[in-house]
């Protein structure tokens, strides 16, 4: 059966890194070489193995690293740098129901569903069948709770659900489909919206106030990897520079008898 | 009772913030003017309340609010945009046991104590006796699960638990528990480590090789936040040039049949 | 005489800088107790000096000890991260006749003054009168050579000088003088322009592409200082977050037999 | 004869740059077809040209053209983000006389040379002669100056000035050298390093306040460029992740009769 649990990651020299299924078969190609899928299902995790002279480690296959080296993709995805800040700012965390538009790949959607747990739900939403089912694979190959709920569809045309802790848009144009994803979250929800160019970021913040919603930050993070030699300490040359702005809301309501509040 | 669940934000103009309990009685201060917490305690959240003239939002106090404008802190803490990309790395999820040192204010150890939920466990170990209580008290207040386990101990006396999935260290000098650290992980569990200096980044990673761990990454986040104007977008003008540079790790054994595995 | 040659730094414990007129008289304050300004200016520059105990040192003050310590301010200036690189891009040099609007408080024009030399030219436009006042009483403080013509009026109404090397806009809507700059540069002639918002890079690119200038770059600069601590180097703690954004382009003409060129 | 002025940049469609010297013959390649360095020379520069239905302009090859798209490297050169700063911070302008060590590729001579102008001097010194020859032809091809004076020694066995304004060092242990440099350097003059890491910075900061040096400033500077899209701003995917660490210092005495200061 497909599941995190039976993929490990071999780590080696000049940072390869390569994800295998020790319940498949046949070999598996390293630069020099191949090694049997056999093998490497009896090695304990967390050994090495060595292979025409090149020492490779065999780990546990963690969700970051599935994320990065193992889920297919066909579109952008939200990267590990944005989507751990994402899910600490939508206070996303085991019993949570939380949904997304669009799926994507559904890197996303695979890390909410592992910090959501058991008792949590994740809903989440594409319009585009081809990556409805691509995110399907992946969600399957990932295989730690059942607490995804698909939809091949848009959110334009509406959301099932109510009131949910939390929504994190990743569409193309997130000022249009406010008001629906305000009718799906509870007064005081969080909302997230990863979009990549400073034009969408003033048209959704226009469109943030308008409906109904209280903006606590638009950000965005630089991940700097350094080199590791400790006698010679420096940054990698190249860095990404730019994956995407991050916006952050809450839903607020002004109707209710506060603003009669006597001093 | 203390517990997150009876603590609010009020936010308002010119990024007001301040945590407010709700079971407390008694005036709250804001900028102008000041409101009664029995007033706070049955306004809904996500709505607005107004006093002399300004208006103000009354939210649910999320685990990172609680962190930033809440908890108690008598030193540096592990900042959100750390915290949350470390939390991902070491892989913490639901059911997941974790062991920190040292705690410090504990801020990291509230996040964790979220992240891993009712069935998980975190093991911290802090040697300084205000620190220890501080944490406690902070930890208290929070009061989500009753899975922290804390010692007033520093780890260089040993470490209580085995097999753990993961560690965080932030302590001044991390290349002397790694020892200590090694024995309390599992093999492949994830090794995460906080420092402020490069000159501590050099003497890890040399540490790191000799006590068998596998470096997996050296890094640093930069958070950029922007000024909430569509017209008029822009970075603000000052920011966070430096909290501290991040190393993952993981632990590895040489010993194992791995080596002699035939082509 | 004023002059910068008359200038001198006093630079001291926990960052203290301060510039003095060495013909000026009186005393000069510092964090504790004083020092006469006649004893500073028998002093050599790179030597030392005590006062209650605390050590500092005596400089001559430079071009960028003069931006930043002593030219007055009534605006934002162009700060030598950004100068030093737009002097670069339009290639600022020995003999130039460059352009400028507006000229603020004139940091920028000090510089530029300094690079083109003797036999250079700076003009420099700016419509409000007591930025104009202010621009040139630090000019004159300045003094090195006689190449700077101001103005007082707006470049809106017409730039007085033909075939210029290069020009530099530092106005709220460069798109609005495009033409007048396009008629003031030589064919293929250099333009900078340094706006602080994402709307105005967006509303100059259009502009840009419109009045026959051939985009070169748009970019921003970040500077990171460590603190001087070779045991524990690390970054300060706040860094600048946002100046500017920079953009750069040159004139260009299609009117040319370039077009029908034979292969 | 070999000369700046002789050069020409032509731009074109996808970030196209070539740079070409009009005095040479024969054909230039570009993406689709080739064009004829006679035709080039005829044309003005500014000017626009047509091969194949792409559309090129032809542009005078300014001193950032020259150093990033003609100059031949056998070495990291210094890069005008990092270069144009550091000029700044070692106060070089037109009369200054400088030195510099080692001269790699002579990318950052031609812009010393450029900018002290004909009245500077600039004297730069190369142990390695294959790099002392690289830089020769480098700086003939440019041309603008007769004020280098190369020398193809180690500045270890001695600099031959004195009372020098400034010297910039880009060897691999400058914490070496500082006792040459010092005494080629004028009371008050500018020391300027570059060095690509953090282990350097530390054994560089050590040696300097042993040698008489008032340390100013440790910094690095980053360059983040945007794609040029009016309607979708955004930075570019990639960018440079690290070149170097700048350090900046003041040569100091404290011998002087400053101490005795009365108050």
């Amino acid at each position: 059966m497909k599941s995190i649990h039976n993929k490990r990651i071999i780590v080696g020299p000049d940072n390869f890194k390569k994800v295998v299924d020790i319940t498949s078969s046949g070999k598996v190609g390293l630069p020099k070489g191949q090694v049997d899928v056999q093998f490497l299902a009896k090695l304990a995790p967390g050994t090495s193995f060595e292979i025409q002279g090149e020492k490779y480690y065999l780990l546990e296959c963690d969700t970051f690293d599935y994320i990065m080296y193992s889920l297919k993709r066909q579109t952008q995805i939200v990267y590990p740098k944005e989507g751990s800040y994402i899910a600490m700012r939508l206070d996303i965390f085991p019993g949570k129901r939380v949904g997304e538009a669009g799926t994507g790949s559904g890197a996303f959607t695979v890390y909410l569903s592992r910090l959501v747990g058991p008792h949590g739900r994740v809903y989440t939403y594409e319009q585009r069948e081809e990556f409805f089912k691509l995110a399907r694979k992946n969600l399957d190959e990932f295989c730690e709770y059942d607490n995804v709920i698909m939809y091949n569809k848009s959110i334009s045309d509406g959301i099932e659900e109510k009131e949910l802790d939390a929504f994190f848009l990743d569409v193309r144009k997130p000022w249009e489909v406010l008001e629906q994803v305000s009718g799906a979250l509870k007064l005081g929800g969080h909302l997230g919206i990863l979009v990549p160019t400073t034009n969408q970021v003033s048209e959704a913040l226009v469109a943030l106030e308008k409906s109904g919603f209280y903006t606590i930050e638009v950000s965005e993070i630089l991940l700097r990897k350094y080199k590791i030699n400790p006698e010679r300490l420096r940054p990698e040359d190249l860095m990404i520079g730019h994956t995407g702005y991050l916006i952050f809301a809450r839903k607020i309501s002004d109707r209710g008898d506060g603003s009669s509040h006597p001093i």
